[in-house]
C-alpha cells in the first residue's frame, strides 16, 4: 500500500517487518522508534506488535544495548558524582517474601558506600519495597533529588520512590507489555531493568536474579541468559555490574506482608532473623561493597559489620531521616487464623505463588495502582522447605485488618505445601551462581 | 501480576500467550476474542500482538475455520436464496491492471448465473473496481440491498459497494494489520477474504490467487497455501469454491488507470482486447459457470457467449441499471507523455509495482481514503513481456488531468522494463494451476 499511511507510520511498519522477519534493527531505527513511541507518534498497537516480534525473534546484544540507551535517553539521568563516597545499588527480579533491600541498604551504607535505592510499589502477588517501608509510622517515600543527595551524603542510604522522569519510555512500554502478553522477552526485561538503573546514575550494581517456581524466570538457563545480558548492558554503560543467581523455589524468609517483613528485616539487622534472609543479605552486601570500589573494600567483612550493630544503627538513622519512628510499633492485623499440618513429614515444597496470593488476598497487596494496602496483613510460615513438621503443627499464621478477608487467605494456603512422610530433612543453598567479572 | 487487570484483559492476555507459545486457540477463545475486539473490550494493542503471534506461530486449519466463522458472526449476512438463478462470485487477490471483474461479471450473467460483485475502492498502487466503474459518466456504486436483488433478478450482474454491515470485525482488523506489519499472515489473509465473501451469501466462489513480483504472494508455494486454505474455508461453509493460481510477474493487459481499463474491458467484451485479459476472463467465467451449478452448465461454452455479443449487451444493461451511460465517452487525461525504448531487445520483465506506482502518481489512485481519483489518468504499455521492441519505439504512454503530475509518472517508468538484446520472443501461460474439486 502506497501513501495510505503517514511517513512515520511507514517507518514504524518497516521496523516491525524487519524484526518480524528475523532481521536486526539499525541504531537509527531503534533510536527513532523509542523516541517516537515516547512522543506518541508510534501507536501502542504498533509497539505491541514490535514487542511480540522481539519476543519471538529475539535481539542481538548490540540491539539490546542500543534499545537500553534509547530508553535512558528518553528521560533525565541522575548524577551522584558530587558525593564524597562511591555508590552501589541492588536490583532483584522479585519474589514472594523478598525484603532484602531493607537490611541490605543500611548494611552496605555502614561499610562506607552510598546506597541510592529507588524503589516501587507492588502490584499483584509480590509486594513492593515502598509498601513495606510505609508500614513504619511516619516514614515517607517521596524525596526531592536534593533531599536524596543530602541524605546519601549525611546518612549513606536512601530508600525512596523513583521520580517519573527516569526512562519514561520504559514506563510506557512496561505498562503496554503487561496487557499484551509480551512481558516474557529477555531482551525487553533486561533493557527495562537496566535502563532505569543506569539512568539512576549508580556507580556499581548488584543484581539478584531469582530462579524457580516462585520467580519470574522458571529455569536456570533463562535466568542465566537474563543475568548475562544485564551484566553486559551495565558494563557497556560504565556501571560495574555483578549478578547472583539465587534460588526462589520457595518464598524467602518466614513472612510475606508489609509490616511483618519490616519486623523480620529488623531481626536480621539485630543479628537474628531467618537464615536464608541473612545469607542473601550478606552475599549481596559483600558484592556491593567490592563492586563499589570503596576504600579498603577487599578488607571489609560485611558479616562483622552486621554483627557489630552498625547496620542497625544506620537503619534507625535512615528511617528517622525520612520522618519515620524507628522505635514505633509496627502494625499487625488483629484478625488472625492458623493453618495446621494434616500429616507429618518433611516439607519438600512450598508454592511461593500461593503464599504471595494469600498475603495479597489478606490485604497486603493491591489490585489496582490506586488501591491502598494494609500494613498489618500478611502470612507467617512456621516451617520452610527441608524441615520436618508433625501433624497438627501450625504451618501458617494469617493476619489481616479486615475480618472478611481471613477465610480467603486461609483457603489459598490449603495445598501450598507438600509434605513427604518418607523424606529426610535437608538444607538447600540459596546462591546458585555468580555472573560478572 | 494478579488483579491489576480486568478479567477480560486477563482473558485477552491468556489468548495472546497461548498463541505466542505455539498453542492452539479453543473455539470459545476465538469466538470471545473476535466478539470482544469488535465491541472494543479487547484493545487494538492486544489484537496486534495476537496478530503478530499468529503470523509467526501459524494457525491450525480448524482455528482458521472458527476465526472466519467468528468474523462472519460479527455482522449481517446477505441472502440470495430468493433469486430464480444460482449465484457465483469472484475474488482476486489483486494486481496492477487487473480489470477482470468488468468483462467477467456480464459474461457470467449472460450464461444465466447471478453475479453479485461487491467491490471496493483502491488505496495505494492497485486500483479499485469501483474507481474504474466510476469513470463511466453517471454510474453510481451505492445500491440498497433491495436494489441489488432487483438488478440481480432482472439484469443478472451487479458491481456495487459492499455495505458496512458485512464482517465488521474484519474491517477493523484489516485496518489494524495494515499499520502493524501483520498483513502477511496467510491464516489472517484467508479468513479476511473468506469472511466477507461468505457473509455476502454467494452460492459459488472462484478465487484468482495471483503469484509473482507484482502480486501479494511472491512465491507459488505461498499462493498455493493461501488458495488451499481459502478453498477449504469456502467448502466448509457450504460455498462451492475453486481457485486458479495465475501469473502476476507483469501487469495484466495493456493499461493501468480507471477510464483506460474500462475501455480495455469493453474491447474484450467486443471480442478483442489484450490476449491475457481475454484468456483469464474466459477461464474464470468457465469456472464460475460450472461452480454455480446453473442448468446445463457443463454444456455452456463461455467463449461462444462472449463472441456472440451477449456479454457486451449485458454489460450495457448493467451500466444503465446503475445510472451510467454505456455510450458515453470515457474520460482520458489531456496531458500526455511517452516513454521510449533506449535499446532494442526482447522485453523480459516489466515491474508491475513501478507501473502501478506511475499510474498512482499520474492521479489514478489515492493516498488517503477520502482523496478523489482521476478517471482519465493512467499508463498504457505498448509491449508486454515476451515481445521484441526496437530502440526508439514507444514503450509507455502516460495520461493525466493534472500537468504537474506528468513528470513524476514518466520518471517512475524509467527502468520499469528489462530489455535483453540476446533473448528470443516468448509467450507465457497465465494460468499456473487450479485448486478445488
Amino acid at each position: 500500500m502506497l501513501g495510505a499511511m503517514s511517513s512515520s507510520q511507514h517507518d514504524a511498519v518497516d521496523i516491525i517487518r524487519t524484526k518480524r522477519d528475523g532481521g536486526c534493527l539499525t541504531d537509527d531505527q531503534i533510536d527513532w522508534v523509542i523516541d517516537a513511541y515516547t512522543r506518541g507518534d508510534v501507536a501502542d498497537e504498533q509497539m505491541s506488535a514490535l514487542a511480540m516480534a522481539i519476543l519471538l525473534q529475539g535481539m542481538e546484544p548490540r540491539e539490546i544495548e542500543r534499545w537500553t540507551a534509547a530508553m535512558i535517553a528518553s528521560g533525565e539521568r541522575m548524577d551522584f558524582s558530587t558525593l564524597s563516597r562511591p555508590t552501589a545499588d541492588k536490583h532483584s527480579t522479585g519474589g514472594v517474601g523478598d525484603k532484602i533491600t531493607l537490611p541490605l541498604a543500611p548494611l552496605v551504607a555502614a561499610c562506607g558506600v552510598a546506597v541510592p535505592q529507588l524503589s516501587g510499589r507492588g502490584l499483584g502477588h509480590t509486594g513492593g519495597t515502598l509498601d513495606k517501608m510505609e508500614a513504619i509510622p511516619g516514614w515517607r517515600a517521596e524525596l526531592s533529588n536534593d533531599e536524596m543527595l543530602v541524605q546519601l551524603e549525611e546518612v549513606g542510604a536512601v530508600v525512596c520512590a523513583a521520580g517519573a522522569g527516569l526512562a519514561p519510555a520504559d514506563k510506557k512500554l512496561y505498562a503496554l507489555r503487561d496487557v499484551t502478553g509480551t512481558v516474557e522477552a529477555i531482551p525487553l526485561i533486561a533493557s527495562s531493568i537496566m535502563s532505569k538503573k543506569i539512568a539512576e546514575g549508580t556507580g556499581a550494581l548488584v543484581l539478584d536474579v531469582k530462579v524457580g517456581s516462585g520467580a519470574f524466570m522458571k529455569t536456570e538457563a533463562d535466568a542465566r541468559e537474563l543475568a548475562e545480558r544485564m551484566v553486559a548492558l551495565g558494563e557497556a554503560a560504565g556501571v560495574r555490574t555483578v549478578a547472583l543467581l539465587t534460588d526462589m523455589s520457595a518464598p524467602l524468609g518466614r513472612t510475606a506482608g508489609n509490616g511483618m517483613e519490616v519486623t523480620e528485616s529488623v531481626e536480621v539487622l539485630r543479628g537474628g532473623g531467618p537464615a536464608d534472609v541473612r545469607e542473601l543479605t550478606l552475599a549481596l552486601a559483600q558484592e556491593m561493597v567490592l563492586a563499589s570500589g570503596v576504600e579498603g573494600a577487599a578488607e571489609i567483612d560485611v558479616e562483622q559489620v552486621l554483627d557489630s550493630g552498625a547496620a542497625l544503627e544506620l537503619w534507625e538513622r535512615m528511617i528517622a531521616a525520612q520522618g519515620g519512628d524507628p522505635a514505633a510499633e509496627i502494625p499487625r492485623g488483629e484478625h488472625v487464623a492458623e493453618v495446621t499440618a494434616e500429616e507429618s513429614g518433611v516439607l519438600t515444597a512450598m508454592d511461593a505463588y500461593q503464599v504471595g496470593l494469600a498475603a495479597w488476598r489478606l490485604g497486603a497487596g493491591r489490585a489496582r495502582k490506586e488501591d491502598p494496602v494494609q500494613a498489618g496483613a500478611g502470612v507467617r510460615w512456621h516451617a520452610t522447605v527441608g524441615e520436618r513438621v508433625e501433624a497438627g503443627q501450625v504451618l501458617f499464621t494469617c493476619h489481616t485488618e479486615t475480618a472478611e478477608r481471613l477465610d480467603r487467605g486461609v483457603e489459598t494456603l490449603a495445598g501450598a505445601v507438600t509434605l513427604d512422610p518418607q523424606a529426610e530433612p535437608f538444607t538447600r543453598s540459596l546462591i546458585i551462581d555468580r555472573i560478572g567479572r
